[in-house]
């Protein structure tokens, strides 16, 4: 490497842009059909959009080809905050945001995938505006996938060359002819899923409109909802809350493995060790909380206030435990009923299940079951060495061990994963939050979750974060779904010096 | 190794046993002083204690003197557990503290140097039982000098390896004719300055018990007061907040260090990593705190109303920083004003010290600013790493590059520390704490400090807790203080297997 190829780099950009760009597109025919006066908003947002990225791209598409890791870490950051910036556009240009600063962390919850909001009233939002606040997600999700099986193995990122071993594609050494290959696939398979999704939502009783959305909001794990009390809304109709806690789920899984279910072989989805911890952990909390709940909370508090429930005492609580427990493991942060109105016990399972995450190879955010999975092994490990400083016991995950270097990635990832949150919890309580709220603002972010505990609780949203407050957390969003390192590594010092 | 050698282990609990009966003598003449019917009950527990301790020594003295590792283990565990339940005779015999529960909880907090406290009414208890109290903490001192010196880097614990290659005694390698001199020697610095603190203290103001007391729990960053208000009493007496402040970062350094202080060595004190970290760390971190005390501070709040400030605004806001940052970070847990009136800030600005710790090689607990400077250091590493996988980048530390097992334990160790922080705090509100105070009991308890946020805030105590949540406690108390690893390997299975 010499000096960084910044051309290529801006080439990237602008195609990005232009991909961005026609997604606004799609947006307009919503607000059309609705009748709405933003369509036009909309509509210059995307061709500015598609006008910056073709005058990025064209002006440097003669870049020489030769992609570096540098070039690999500054596309992925810099592709995901030219997302954000562009895409703040429909809100700027239709007035819907007409605050900056809160137009950007609504767009930045989309595209991380995080799904907290800023906006006090969604229902009042124009159609087209919501369709593109959901499209946000969706190409996060998108942009997501592509990350976790071309790039991230390749710059070595907090142990996700470890999932990658059992992937149809490639491995970190041979990457390039099936790279797009895979990439392909596993679009496909969101794709499809999203549309299975949205049609059994549509059958379940759901608008048209609001399935699309919800559709998109789950299959990316991003979280955003077309109604002000996000899935609450829909609780007199329990079909349409399980078929979204099951398409949760999927979206939590390994994709490689959603691949191979799809293909019938069934076996190999159990075989993957962070599958079965995934799957057994879901159902292990929901029992749990489903009998704290029932022992704990007022049945009319909050959300059922509006919306009764239909189905009685034991399916409510069991719904609600399944439904929070998969939307907080697997980041996507829709919100059938309010948590923090479980009880201290409940509030604080549900807070910790902030620190697991879902599955590697997911649209998931946060630490990724399958980190904690190596770190827990490792610890056991760390044990047996202390006994027997000289035996070499390896770490063994999925019939496989694990590489020293990796472990100690993993272990790092976390290490630093802990220091950030409470760094920034300190500086959410400079920034105006309290004591709660600032921790829970600051894992929600980091974690790409969505809801928090405190003032920034499900039933509660993010637009009382004073300014300050609110660009830590677009940042915290950014860096968790990054997976830290590589937006950080941007900032030492060494990334910057030739070699 | 064959079997376990339990005689040795038997042997050495009954000279604890023996040490620990003969410390609660002293008590007696403190009792008879007073004129208190109570020392009879404390001459009978200290009788008792040495009794028990004779027997289990007497009758396993033809021990073979094979220690191994698993012996080592055993022997410090059971040894803490043995101090803190024959510890309990005194409170018992007495009918001081009539409920078993919390006289454990009282008497593990004395030993781990913990501080934390179930009694509501401090200044009515009998002077001989608050010395017994105080000298719980003193005796828990001195085992972990002990313990540092001796034993966990010769178990090869977390890193405690590193700071001892600056030890003017042992290495792991040579241990035995060194180890009892330098544990004699720390001893030795330890007690001075135990008597110089006492003598300095009574000289400021305090009565001779009092300064006697305050000494004890200084030294060995314990925490036991025998005020109510805890130092917040001497508020009219800044003098005696300072000396305390002085004497508890004396007692969060490395006693080496402090060893070659005394032997005027001063360049070598400044030469420590750790040391510079610790002093410029206590600097920042009182700067910080006294400038959000004097902002949001109401300054009548609690402590000050019974105990007026002397010396003014700015001088009140710079010494309680200064005293309360002193007092986490070493975690004493002296308290000379409630923290959690300091605002959200100031709050949660102290409740992430509480994760910090003091030095290695101190009677300070928690994790310990060593383990964060190697932490640290490695995420930064392992950044260099990312863009050069094959280039070989020591972590420094003290000059010296940290051997690749030693951050590997060191990561564990932070790792497991978090996992055990954020599943006893689950527990805790299962056991009847709410969000706050569940986490502030688990962060306070795990590193030994005392005081914590929520209701069992620096003005409160911790009688009001449920029987289980107690034994959680205690149980954090004594697996934090014995550096998690000692305890934890003798739950797991392997450690039992023969080999």
């Amino acid at each position: 490497m010499k000096g960084i190829n910044f051309k290529i780099i801006i080439s990237f950009l602008g195609l990005t842009s232009m991909l961005n760009g026609i997604f606004m597109l799609f947006a307009v025919p919503f607000s059309m059909y609705y009748g709405e006066s933003e369509k036009w908003g909309i509509l210059q947002a995307g061709l500015l959009t598609i006008f910056i990225g073709f005058a990025l791209w064209f002006f440097n598409n003669n870049a020489k080809k030769n992609l570096g890791k540098k070039e690999g870490y500054l596309i992925v950051t810099l592709g995901w905050l030219m997302l954000s910036f562009t895409g703040t556009l429909p809100y700027v240009f239709t007035g819907t945001i007409p605050n900056y600063t809160n137009a950007f962390f609504e767009t930045i919850s989309g595209y991380s995938t995080t799904g907290s909001s800023i906006l006090t009233d969604i229902e009042a939002m124009p159609k087209g505006i919501l369709f593109w606040r959901s499209a946000t997600h969706w190409i996060g999700g998108m942009g997501i996938i592509v990350l976790t099986v071309a790039i991230l193995p390749l710059l070595g990122i907090g142990g996700m060359q470890l999932f990658m071993a059992e992937a149809p594609g490639p491995s970190a050494d041979k990457m390039h002819p099936r790279i797009t290959e895979t990439a392909k696939r596993l679009w496909l398979i969101y794709f499809i899923l999203t549309f299975v999704e949205f049609f059994l939502l549509k059958f379940a009783g759901m608008t048209w409109f609001d399935a699309i959305n919800h559709a998109m909001a789950t299959m990316s794990t991003g979280g955003f909802s077309t109604k002000n009390s996000s899935v609450a809304y829909y609780n007199n109709i329990p079909l349409i809350q399980y078929i979204i806690t099951l398409f949760m789920f999927i979206a939590g899984a390994n994709f490689v493995l959603t691949y191979f279910a799809l293909k019938g072989k069934i076996q190999k989805v159990f075989k993957s060790e962070e599958f079965r911890y995934y799957f057994f952990g879901v159902i292990f909390f929901t029992l749990i909380l489903s009998v704290i709940i029932l022992n704990y909370r007022d049945l009319n508090l909050v959300t059922s206030i509006h919306h009764p429930e239909p189905w009685g005492r034991t399916e409510s609580a069991f719904r609600h435990a399944a439904f929070q427990v998969v939307s907080v493991l697997t980041t996507t942060g829709f919100v059938s009923a309010d948590f923090t109105m479980w009880s201290s016990i409940g509030t604080m399972l549900m807070f910790s299940l902030f620190f697991i995450g879902g599955s590697a190879g997911s649209t998931s955010g946060g630490v990724k079951i399958v980190r904690h999975i190596v770190m827990i092994k490792s610890s056991f490990y760390e044990f047996k060495k202390l006994l027997h400083p000289n035996a070499i016991i390896p770490v063994r995950y999925d019939n496989g061990s694990v590489p020293k270097t990796i472990i100690y990635n993993i272990l790092s990832f976390f290490v630093l994963y802990m220091l950030i949150f409470i760094f920034s919890s300190i500086l959410l309580t400079v920034f105006g939050l309290d004591f709660i709220s600032a921790m829970g603002a600051a894992a929600s972010s980091l974690g790409n979750i969505g809801p928090a505990v405190g003032t920034v609780s499900p039933v509660d949203n993010f637009a009382h974060l004073t300014i300050p407050a609110k660009w830590t957390c677009s940042f915290l969003m950014l860096i968790g779904r990054l997976e830290l390192f590589t937006v950080l590594i941007l900032l030492t010092p060494f990334f910057w010096k030739k070699c």
